[in-house]
């Protein structure tokens, strides 16, 4: 049985396990190709559980608690969502199951630092596995990341740098790096997107592993819809999947939204409000295989501040503490909705991706007020008796 | 087979099903007895998981993702810690396996609000349940409950009520009481205990069935102990426990510790530095079978605020992010190995009660600051370079 191999769809460069963060020669994000395993019946908790799928798994596993989240049914417009409550990962947010499988690898190859720059949750995600895996972390921000996101970085006991921009994060993360570094780069990275892929494996056991119709995901840099696809081709190979890949529908939102401007033609001009910090990623490294992947089937959707609180309100009045950015997610299935891209009476598959817990303050100031709800029971104003 | 009935071990009254929060004739907090049912293989996620050893099943069951949480080892003091990560639960605490079974009985009667007194966790829990099950909320809390909680609760949707005083708190709970309205009294339902327990069939079925030396669990009302111990002797009767029903080691902590001052005859008069907010019950309905389990085998421990302050850096410093009063537990163990209530090589388990992620401004500022570890790499003080 072979292993997996590294390899650069650009220049057509290989690479072992060890892989850089992008192809040395042209600087192309990399992709993991690896022959069919042994395809195990699933065992053990969290990631690993579903290593017969994995590429390979790392010798050394940093575990915080990652994977296993539940799935939960709403119906939302006649659609069945299927909600994947990805914010009850270790840190509140999908990234863990990227970031464990970094973390894991960066222990097994006897790197001592993790490096990042992140928005705010991946970064809170690396500090933290960083942490349980007995490795140093240095984290670039840019400065108006969160601060309930950068006081946990810090607390965490990793080294936070704040830049004046995303991009800035990005050019002192990657001039920074020396010996013993790993740059966990999950804007690049294939090994985050395997890890963001167990998701798939595990809804699919959650749903006696039939397919859902479509899935619906926010994308920013892109990682969490490429890892979903994976997931679900590959389960497809390996014959578990009752039923077909799912249509996709990606979400994009405010004024900077690559993939549906590639994809449309159109402009994105929408105002995001700043509620979708979490997907706000100009220059997505791996554009190309979005635009791709859409183009195959499904779709994308873009939305602006209205749709997000909307969306949010809903979210919580289902009793789902999420941030900003999740609500995204549902936002986009109304759009999605009215576009035809999903169906009255369809399975939708959305993973709701971070944990309002992180900024219970500004959560409360953005939709709490005034909220008069709920039939058979009359509201005063939150606070008045 | 015949179903549950309610009892009262105070003067030997008897309910149905819909058993009212303590009872009405002698006030005592009531206790569920039931004849052994079909102990099924678990099937399903969360706490309907394990039907076969519940009481009974409501008929309507809201839910939010409870249930379900990772169980994650750690070395500590040469002891084997089995970390039960109770605080990525739904709403961030233990909590919402009780009120998810509270809420799901009150939507099967009928009943339209959820009522409630709490310093915080089991409030925005309750308030969340009302919310998933489209019932409303009255939660009262003490003026000094930490903002973030009572933000969340006011976010849920719920009349949030603030009183002078946690006693206040609960009197004015009780006096609002009219129709329509359920109590959910986590201090005294033993329904919340029966939710409870559904973390040690969790745990035990993590383990293999294979039961821990002991068990460590921070007392506050003590629906925690007693769920624990209940789920395990339960096990024990069902013949499902490979070895023996675990030690159990209560912690209190700082000056509002009734089961350490009722079994040991000290007086308990440390300084819990406010950290330990979450488990100040000065007089738990329950405190006599707290003290019958105790006695029984096991033993209870004090911490103070230095104690809980050590003991939330080490979590930390592994990755979780928990709430001060979560750390109790393990600056209890470090007691508990002091007095030779625990040894090492002993596995034990330790829930791990609330998420950090609602205060994490005030955690920063408690352990955040020059956290200088971890060995091959140095650290500056937080944001310096």
């Amino acid at each position: 049985m072979g292993g997996p191999s590294v390899v650069c769809p650009g220049c057509g460069a290989s690479y072992g396990l060890d892989s850089p963060w992008r192809c040395l020669r042209c600087g192309s994000p990399l992709r993991i190709e690896y022959e069919a395993r042994d395809v195990a019946r699933p065992r053990g908790q969290g990631l690993w559980r579903y290593r017969g799928l994995l590429a390979y798994t790392p010798e050394r596993r940093v575990v915080l608690g990652e994977g296993g989240t539940p799935l939960v049914g709403r119906v939302f417009r006649g659609v069945k969502l299927l909600l994947k409550l990805e914010y009850l990962n270790p840190t509140g947010s999908f990234k863990d199951r990227g970031v464990a499988f970094e973390a894991s690898r960066a222990k097994s190859f006897g790197y001592r630092v993790l490096v990042e720059d992140s928005s705010g949750n991946t970064g809170l995600s690396v500090a933290a596995y960083a942490a349980a895996g007995g490795m140093g972390a240095r984290i670039y921000v840019p400065r108006d990341a969160p601060e309930g996101k950068k006081n946990l970085i810090r607390l965490l006991g990793a080294r936070l740098i704040e830049a004046g921009s995303r991009a800035e994060a990005s050019r002192l993360a990657v001039e920074s790096l020396g010996r013993g570094d790993y740059y966990v780069a999950h804007l690049w990275s294939p090994w985050f997107i395997e890890g963001v892929s167990t998701l798939v494996y595990e809804a699919a056991e959650q749903l006696g592993w039939k397919s859902p119709d479509a899935v619906v995901v926010p994308v920013g840099s892109g990682s969490l819809l490429l890892g979903v696809v994976q997931g679900f081709e590959r389960l497809a190979e390996a014959g578990l999947l009752r039923g077909e890949v799912p249509r996709i529908v990606a979400v994009q939102a405010g004024s900077v939204a690559p993939l549906y401007e590639a994809v449309t033609g159109r402009r994105a001009s929408l105002d995001d409000g700043g509620f979708a910090d979490g997907i706000r990623v100009p220059s997505p490294p791996r554009l190309g295989e979005l635009v791709e992947v859409v183009r195959k089937g499904g779709g994308v959707v873009l939305v602006g501040r209205a749709d997000i609180v909307s969306a949010l309100r809903r979210l919580v009045s289902w009793g789902f503490l999420v941030e900003p950015t999740s609500a995204a997610a549902l936002a986009g299935l109304a759009r999605a909705l009215e576009e035809g891209l999903v169906c009255r009476g369809e399975r939708v598959l959305l993973p709701l991706t971070g944990s309002g817990l992180k900024m219970h303050d500004k959560l409360y100031s953005l939709v709490g007020s005034g909220m008069e709800r709920r039939g058979g029971y009359l509201y005063g104003s939150p606070g008045k008796d």
